[in-house]
């Protein structure tokens, strides 16, 4: 019989506080959904009342399978629970679940409330039977609980107790400062289950200034707790929250955690993992974390060579869960470091098959060495690396040449005295019939446009007419670009790197390197091409 | 009497496994001299012999005061130490201390190795024997060791004893997939204690797959272990390696650490953290993770209305450390006490004295969050800054208008059918008597140029002449250039930063920012140039 271990998840609440970040409502009923969909029992949606978007979100009343809570504060002291209109604004969400945050350590009561011992644990008692005489489930988190035991046990340990013996369903252990280790919190939390409030009734809430939140949470745990708090991708206040993007897959699939406990999550839907936390950037214009684990889309790559090597033996060799499980996959990236096989298993990927022993296999390798060599890199532009490897193979069709680009990028005043920056491309390319075309583009309303720079003006005139061709590349779309300043040999060079999307859903990224970054760009823009048409089935047109 | 704790940096071995991360020799030297700044006691330069970038970064022998460490394998099964040659490149880089990976998990020697258990253990006996026998100090990461104890404790057991009785300064117990829980960790680690290895010989390495790295490396410390193996910015394979930009600070900084341990870097070295990490992600041109704790933009970043006025009152309320200790700087946003008397000093760094409560102040601070939003950085523009502060303050002199700038890239053939890139640039300045100039520049011989590209074209063009000026700026030299796509409101735009430097020795950095790459680095060569004149005592010439 396992036990029942809940996720109490705060990313619209304590996530809303990570610097930059103000979610609409539209994308809070989204991330809303999106953690309904995963299973976890608790989304907090906010404090009513606090800003406009937290209390549109909660007129909206989202419609949740998980327990919906409002978060808010316990009432202030020299007023009743009935009379305090911030705790009234909370109450009126009329959520399921209501957790009050209040004051347990006497450092901060008497500093930042200004207020007596007595009366905040008063304050925190009557607010907590107002909520259960009110009929909702009561959590009480208790802040800086963690530096306050350490500060004043006694007073620390009255406070939860207060909130447990008013009614409290959840007293939530919270380490608000972040700076509390694990081994500490673990201990911590063993002491206030043996003053007798029992763990199937306590949550741990953790903060990732030392890098240990999930580590604190998961100590928490250990100790009895059974409930934990997080955030997806980490979110909140300075360095964030107890990642749940990790936490969970953690606890679902890793022992002893996995034998012991039962959350509101099965493990089927796990493979849903990766791209929650990828909506979750795309809602927040974020580049994903590479390294994040679990969900990550380098938390399966494996750049060492001895690594790759074993791993086509034996994936278990070389990770500690299976990519699939949480919907993420395995790259073998190519890099100076990385050996044949490494490099036959990157060529199976882009749909090349080669013999173990094929020479072709050690001129690939020497020319991306040349090629890193001279600033280029081929960890992520897979669709530069296969066009490499075709060469090398002899697999590469020459669908077109390009004979000449102009790029013109300009500031000037307009004929009403405004000052404008435009840019205007020509692209000639020869057909292998010989027939040459020529494509011009230009920013004509510069100021107004959100790209009036000279690569999207030559992209624009490249892509324009290709002729035979031209069909096949009129849906490929420019998504992301890069620019670095490397080492090519002794003299400084510049690495363009494009990622590229089509109608079908495909995603390819291709390098550019040239001391010159218009031409290194236009060197990826035209790779970008070569693989669609390659990739598409084009014929070379004659 | 405290007890020696050691830290060893990997940042340039394993660091270098992170996907898309290629350190060029150069940028070795650079990032082996800010760990040597900083105090870490190992500093692992690579693998003679795996790569070229390498062998090249040991052949150059840096010159540290820490142990400068070489890394490689075992010897292999069928032939001696002392012919293997994959071991001698390693021997070869004549390094203090030498770490040799080897394997201790039973699976991993029949699966990986495809050898039997006795001659794994004799390779591990042999090599590291041979290590002392030369002279070097020897240490033995314990590949997959926490696995391999859990499949079978008496062979992992017998591998790290093999490597401690031939010699072995260190056993470094390896998590090297990265899937083992701190609890576990600890538990091991002081199983191989019991087992006969002393604390004083064994080394921690671990990795973040479960985000765990940190605190199972904090796991193994607490069990005994005395060194402790991670990289800057938490870098390397998969999701990376113990991040030692949270580890250093949590070690020296926080109990029980502070008080039990001695490391070799100062207390004192803590205040060059930040900036020792965001030099790392300036070479690898990442965009520094403001999350990071300790050293990220966030890490003090109070937004929380709640936090932010009780920060006022006394910071230690929501900060386990001060911001100041690790070189990071307290951020209030919508706030000012805290903003002004930074500011302040800033602007005195640049010869700006301003009185306390100068409506300036909040000016300038308004005007510089407007500008960060629209995706401009001052943290290293300390030029830009200036000029803008010197706006605001009414002390910034205009010395000359651009009316109209023009720049061409172009690629085509040539008279002989030679493919030739060029670019020319045409510039055309208002002086303040009112008489124009225009300046032309274009890159002739473009093949056999370093620089054919359109901002080095601008950049000519600009400085060729500019009348009474001239003699002022003739010295002015380009010396660094980084591009970077970042956020400007909702849209994606460039942001270039450009390091200039002069006769005089001095250097200054400047700030552009523009949807066209061109534009964008116009503006900050146009900023260096105002910024030199202003420096260098021009007078406005009218």
């Amino acid at each position: 019989m396992k036990e029942r271990l809940y996720i109490y998840d705060t990313t619209l609440r304590d996530g809303q506080q990570t610097q930059g970040v103000q979610f609409s409502t539209p994308e809070k009923m989204q991330i809303a959904a999106v953690l309904d969909g995963l299973g976890v029992d608790y989304i907090e949606g906010g404090w009513p009342g606090a800003n406009p978007t937290d209390s549109e979100f909660f007129d909206a009343r989202p419609k949740l399978k998980a327990t919906f809570a409002a978060f808010g504060m316990t009432k202030r002291a020299g007023m009743s629970a009935e009379n305090d209109d911030v705790l009234a604004a909370v109450m009126n969400a009329g959520t399921q679940a209501v957790c009050l945050v209040g004051k347990t350590h006497d450092f901060h009561v008497e500093t930042a409330l200004g207020i007596t011992l007595e009366a905040n644990t008063e304050n925190i008692s009557r607010s907590l039977a107002y909520l259960v005489a009110q009929g909702r489930e009561a959590l009480f988190d208790a802040e800086h609980f963690f530096d306050g035991y350490k500060a004043n046990p006694a007073y620390a340990l009255e406070t939860v107790k207060a909130a447990f013996d008013a009614g409290a369903r959840w007293v939530v252990l919270c380490d608000t400062n972040g700076g509390t280790l694990p081994a500490e919190i673990g201990e911590i939390t063993a002491a206030v289950i043996g003053a007798g409030i029992p763990g199937d009734h306590l949550g741990i809430h953790t903060h990732n200034d030392t890098e240990n939140a999930v580590a604190g949470s998961l100590a928490a745990i250990d100790a009895g707790a059974r409930q934990v708090q997080g955030t997806l991708n980490g979110l909140g206040e300075r360095c964030g929250n107890a990642n749940l993007t990790t936490l969970i897959p953690t606890l679902l699939l890793k022992e002893p955690y996995a034998s012991r406990f039962e959350t509101g999550i099965a493990v089927e839907k796990l493979s849903g993992l990766t791209q929650a936390s990828r909506l979750l950037d795309d809602i927040l214009n974020r580049v994903p974390v590479k390294q994040a684990p679990y969900v990550g889309a380098s938390a399966f790559a494996h750049k060492a060579g001895l690594h790759a090597s074993a791993i086509l033996k034996d994936p278990t060799t070389y990770e500690h869960v299976a990519p699939e499980v949480v919907g993420n996959s395995r790259i073998i990236p190519m890099s100076n470091q990385a050996g044949q096989s490494n490099l036959r298993r990157r060529l199976s990927e882009a749909g090349l098959s080669v013999e173990k022993g094929d020479p072709a296999l050690g001129r690939i390798l020497d020319v991306i060495k040349a090629r890193e060599a001279d600033g280029y890199s081929y960890d992520t532009a897979q669709a530069s690396f296969e066009l490499l490897a075709r060469e090398e193979l002899g697999l590469r069709e020459r669908f077109f040449e390009v004979e000449r680009y102009r790029v013109i990028s300009e500031r000037r005043r307009n004929a009403r005295g405004h000052l404008v920056v435009e840019s205007e491309a020509v692209v000639t390319v020869q057909l292998p019939s010989g027939e040459k075309r020529t494509s011009f583009f230009k920013n004509e309303h510069a100021q107004e446009m959100s790209d009036d720079g000279p690569v999207n003006a030559l992209w624009q005139a490249l892509k324009q007419d290709l002729g035979p061709y031209q069909s096949l590349i009129d849906d490929v779309r420019l998504v992301d670009f890069k620019v670095r300043i490397t080492n090519g040999g002794t003299e400084a060079v510049t690495r363009v790197i494009i990622d590229f999307e089509d109608d079908a859903g495909r995603r390819w990224a291709t390098v550019g390197v040239s001391a010159n970054i218009v031409d290194a760009s236009f060197e990826a823009l035209l790779e970008a091409l070569n693989w669609k048409l390659t990739h598409d089935g084009a014929v070379r047109a004659v």
